[in-house]
Order: structure tokens, then C-alpha cells, then sequence
């Protein structure tokens, strides 16, 4: 088997479990927060400080490492672990996000899907079949398939069609994987449509994947209306298989994403955010640039005790940004990964120790106050 | 006595010598190259980092910490040390060079310099008196005179006045300086012009600084100008105190000046043309964004037992310089620094292992021919 998947501990009033995800490049305790590098690197952080601020799974991006470096150049190196030096699991996407987002696409058929290069312009045919190849020579752990994403808001009409091509694209990319050492993920769509969403389930759990997503979620709609697909989606989902939750990353809809039974989650708003000066802190959003802290010698988050802020100040870290210096961006990104680590790491224990219902009572509030608006 | 230093072996031979600088914040081996942190920061490396790679002191800057954060900010933060968050020795320019670089400049009078900050536009008024208490408040551990420097080329006439002038200003900021643990240094000038080196060296040395630098030096003349001049400056500087030549960083010219007797350097080369894509290896400037290391899994160099080239590829490097990625520019700094640092390390053994000469005979050649064009 490429990965296993254990449950480990599960909370006996809400769907919240924890678990262990174990891949051909370590083992991964769920629920995990999984930080995006787009293009080979985690922006601005090194494969150590990864593993230092203990992440065990990071996602990459195939429509990136696709259009450049290009794939014969990490193929070259053995694989993208080897290319990027990281040693820890590895989840690519299908590129179909990327894909479906772009202003100058595109035309989509059954047989995939054309688009141009954001790079240089160029036209690239991307298949399923395709989509998969690539993964497979990537090495990640977990390939996803290609699916297509529906844009919110929109007609019922449109998420049906892509929920329908979605599940034929499913059949074809498990069909065509062919890595031994890799899994893969079907990826649920139906936009915010609980029909479509436990349709779109239910066809993809008939070919029985090791893993599911829930996608198309997090792109503009409510974030009450993603917890309402979210809780007509998930029980459709096999107990025993892992869940993937794409695109989301905010403190209070990681909480809200366990309690549902979510055990992996990925998002670039903790990298994001940080080159844009903004921090997470038990408080909520802090502004670092904002002229406040100009001599505000406090570490970022005073109940923080990652490396950053045991040595640097707001001031100083506030400095390097306005100062334009690539340092800044580097704290803050790493501050950001590192507080949603420990944020799982907390929701993991509290889940194994049997309260994770006090524990989301006591967070749940507080977080939707300070993180629910965004 | 703020600072001591001590000469432990001399090369009978040439005027290379081995020392210890004693300061508030460490000791420092020289011959030493120290990398340059303009803003409070050596560009994208952390102070951690810096004592990884074995730097000892750093050189700061006053002018642009002066405009921007401001020395109320740094003061605040209880000095430049804590400010960053570095516990090794820094050395703070005083900012004349920045001062006569600036292209909107100015007036300058006995008085002191007039000029315009390329942060705001702001009009400055900075004295002798002025730039001193600024590096005071810094709390460097050696602070700089402010002096005149003079454009290559020039006639004799203006290199004159600006040592004369350069002369009255060291003497008012001795005079001015007063933060206990804290040396100063005077700065000899003289353009290319062996005489006016000379008389500007006795100037200083008749004022008794606790060390001495060598300024206006790499500014666009032939090396080969700039090793005369060193010729006749150095004799002229009292041999118990450590000799500062600014502005130089290229590892034949580092080889150069140490046989001639200097103990310290600073230059922002290594760091500028890392962010470039260029790195120093022991064959020469590597290009890493050339088309040629697209698919190279070698390391930035063979011969080099850094973190980045135990790990790293070119071909991952090239990647993430032309993705934009700051990563990038970070991994080739931090290998630069480290090339510099493994050399000036390897020149003190030599040093005190009695074999300078045979060591200098072997490398300077090679050098001079890969670095000595630029």
C-alpha cells in the first residue's frame, strides 16, 4: 500500500478524530495543516526550518512545476523530494484549481483541458491521463485527480456538469496511475449544492480511492455555507479513508473543519498573509506594518515560543518590511506556519485526551470573533 | 579600554599577521571578513545563521538606520545588538561614504554635510559630532569617523582639501566620542596619491585611535592602483592596532590585503551579487541563472561543506532565482558568506602555521585570474 491510514482517537460527540497517515517519507499525525509550496519551496522557508517548525506533509503544485522547472528537470533530480531537499510527505494537486482560475484560459472538454502559460504565453493540452503523469514523475505521496472546479455563485446547471466530467476525469486518472509508493485522491465538487456534493461523493467512493478532497470550497461563498456543504459532504465519506480539505487555512475554519471530521487541510493564507506583514496570534490578525509597533519591542505574539519571536521584536520585524528587506517576509512566514502547527498539534491532544468538545467550546468562539470575518 | 587586540603570530616573510580583536560582544579572529547588514540585517540571513557560518562581526550603517528606522526606535530597543537580535561584534560605518555616493547630494562644509535622504526626501544636516553621538546610541562596538571621501578619478587638488578636512573632522569626533565600551577608528584618505595616504595617516595616527581604516579605496580604480596605495599607507599605521580596509570583499583582493597587513575587511560583493544569481566557488563567479545548470544536480560547489551545498542543487537554485523565489537569493547568500568565511579561516591558520607564503603563492595566482577582473 503506498500510504495507510490509522484512526487513532476520535471525540465521541462531534465527528472529530485524530489519526496517523503513513507515507513512503514518514508518518503524519492528523489532523495536519499542510503548507503550500507552490513552486518547489515553501516561500521563503527551507526544507529544515520545515521540519523544524514541524510540518510533516507540504503541498506542491503541479501546474507550477509543470509550466517551470518543467518536469524532465525534477525528474532529473529523482523526484521533487530530492529536487527541493525536503524528506517529509508530500500531496500534489491536479493543477485543475490553477487551471479553472486562470483569466486567459482555456477550453475545456471532455478530453481536458487547453490553456496558456502564465509564464510565457505558451498553449498546453492537459488530460487526466497527463495530470497523473506528471504526479507520477513528481514522487509526491498523495497525487490528486483532475477535476473542475465551479465558480461560486452560479446556477445549479454548471456545478452538475462539472461534477458529472469530474467523476469520468476521477475514473480515467485512477485508471492511468500507475506509481507504486504513490496514493490517490478523488476530489469531491457540486459546488454549494448538498445534492451534487453527496452525488459527486458517493460516484467517487464507488471506486474506492485510499483518500478523498472536498473541493471547489472556500472560493468566495459564505463561510457558514462551506460548513453546510462540509456536513452534507463528509458523512458521505468512508470513516476509514483520509479527508482533505483544500483550500482552507483560517484558525476558527481549521476548528470547525475537525470537528467535522476533516484530517488535512492546505491553504497559502498563512504564507500569504505574512509577506504581506499580517500575523497570526492568539488575538487574531496583527498588522505589523501598521505605524503602532514602530517601537513596540514585543515579540509578535507574546504566548508564541517559536524562534522568531524568542529573539525579534514587532519593531524590528516591522523595519525589515518597510525597509523592503526579504527578512521580514521570512519571520513572519515562518511565525504563521508555526503557530498553525502547534494550533493542530493542540487539537490533535486535545482529541486524543478525549476533549476536544471543551477544547473547541473554549477556542471556537474566540476564533470566529477574531479570524470568522475573513 | 573598549576594545583590545592582540597580534598571535606574524609571516616572517610578507605583513600578514594573525590577531584577536577583543570586543564587548565577543572576540574576533582576523585577518576577518565581515558581511554587511545596511538595514539591521545582513540581506535574508538571520543572526542565527550568522553565527552558524562563523562570522564574528558585522559591519552596520549608520546613515541608513539614522533615516530609517530612526535611532529613537533603536535606542528603544536598548541598542543595535538587541535591535536584530545579533550577539556578535558590529562595526557601524559612519555614513560618509553613503553621504558622498548619493547622486542628490548636498553641501558639504567644515561645518559638516547637507543632503537629502532616499527614503523621504527629507533634507539632513549630519556633523562629525552628529554622526558620532548617532553611533553612540547604535552602540557598535567600533564606530567610524566621519570623513571625506574623494570620486576616482580626481586631481590632487580636492583629494587635499578632503584629507585636510578629513583630519579636522576625526580630531571633533574623538573629541566627541564617549560611549564607554565603544572604539572609534579613524579613516585615512588620500585618493590614489601615495603622499597625501602618508600625511593622512600621520594625521590620525598622531591622534591616537584605537584602530585605523584604510577608506576611498575600491572605488572604480585598477586594483593594481589600489595595492600601491595599501603599499604606502599600511608602514605608516602603528602595528599593534588593528588596520580596516573598506569596501573590499573579492577573495584575490582579500588574499592581497592581508599579506599587506590588513586585519579587517567589509563588502557588500558577496551579498549583492548572491541576490544576482552569482556565487563564489574555488573556480571562480558560477552564474547560476545560465540555461547550462537548468538540469545540473551538482552543488554551487564541489569543494564546499555548507548547509546549502549538502543540500541543494543548482538546478533547484537556478530554479527558484528565476521563479522569483526568495529562497533563492538566501541560499546563495548564506553560501557566499560561508565561502568567504571558510577562506579568511583558512588564511589564519596559514597564519599562524607559519606557512602564509606558500599558501598565498598557491592561491593568489589562481585568483587573480578569476576574480581579479572585476
Amino acid at each position: 500500500m503506498p500510504i495507510t491510514f490509522t484512526v487513532t482517537a476520535t471525540c465521541p460527540r462531534t465527528g472529530a478524530r485524530r489519526g496517523r497517515l503513513q507515507t513512503a517519507h514518514g508518518a503524519v499525525e492528523t489532523p495536519a495543516f499542510m503548507p503550500v509550496g507552490t513552486q518547489g519551496t515553501v516561500k521563503g522557508i527551507t526544507a529544515g526550518e520545515l521540519e523544524e517548525l514541524g510540518a510533516a506533509i507540504i503541498r506542491g503544485n503541479t501546474y507550477h512545476l509543470y509550466l517551470r522547472p518543467g518536469i524532465e528537470v525534477v525528474a532529473r533530480a529523482g523526484g521533487l523530494h530530492r529536487f527541493m531537499g525536503w524528506q517529509g510527505g508530500i500531496l500534489t494537486d491536479s493543477g485543475g484549481f490553477q487551471v479553472f482560475s486562470l483569466e486567459r484560459l482555456r477550453r475545456v472538454e471532455d478530453r481536458g483541458v487547453t490553456f496558456h502559460s502564465h509564464v510565457d504565453g505558451s498553449t498546453h493540452f492537459l488530460t487526466p491521463e497527463r495530470v497523473i503523469r506528471v504526479q507520477n514523475v513528481l514522487g509526491s505521496d498523495i497525487a490528486m485527480v483532475l477535476d473542475q472546479c465551479s465558480p461560486y455563485p452560479s446556477t445549479p446547471e454548471k456545478p452538475r456538469e462539472a461534477v458529472e466530467r469530474t467523476t469520468r476525469w476521477a475514473w480515467r486518472c485512477l485508471k492511468a496511475h500507475q506509481r507504486r509508493g504513490q496514493a490517490i485522491f478523488g476530489i469531491v465538487q457540486g459546488s454549494v449544492y448538498a445534492a451534487l456534493r453527496r452525488r459527486s461523493a458517493r460516484d467517487l467512493v464507488s471506486m474506492d480511492f485510499p483518500g478523498y478532497a472536498v473541493g471547489g470550497l472556500s472560493v468566495g461563498e459564505p463561510k457558514e455555507t462551506m460548513y453546510r456543504v462540509l456536513e452534507a459532504t463528509v458523512p458521505e465519506l468512508p470513516a476509514d479513508k483520509p479527508r482533505y480539505l483544500m483550500g482552507v487555512g483560517s484558525p476558527d475554519a481549521l476548528l470547525k473543519g475537525v470537528r467535522q471530521g476533516i484530517d488535512l487541510f492546505d491553504c497559502v493564507l498563512p504564507t500569504r498573509i505574512a509577506r504581506h506583514g499580517r500575523v497570526l496570534t492568539g488575538r487574531g490578525y496583527l498588522t505589523i506594518r501598521n505605524a503602532v509597533y514602530a517601537a513596540d519591542m514585543a515579540p509578535l505574539d507574546g504566548a508564541c515560543g517559536c524562534p522568531v519571536c524568542r529573539r525579534y521584536s514587532r519593531a524590528y520585524i516591522r523595519h525589515l518590511l518597510n525597509a523592503g528587506e526579504i527578512l521580514g517576509a521570512r519571520l513572519t512566514t515562518y511565525h504563521n506556519l508555526y503557530f498553525l502547527a502547534r494550533l493542530m498539534e493542540e487539537t490533535r491532544r486535545a482529541i486524543s485526551e478525549g476533549r476536544f468538545e471543551e477544547y473547541y467550546r473554549a477556542l471556537e468562539p474566540q476564533f470566529t470573533k477574531i479570524y470568522g470575518g475573513v
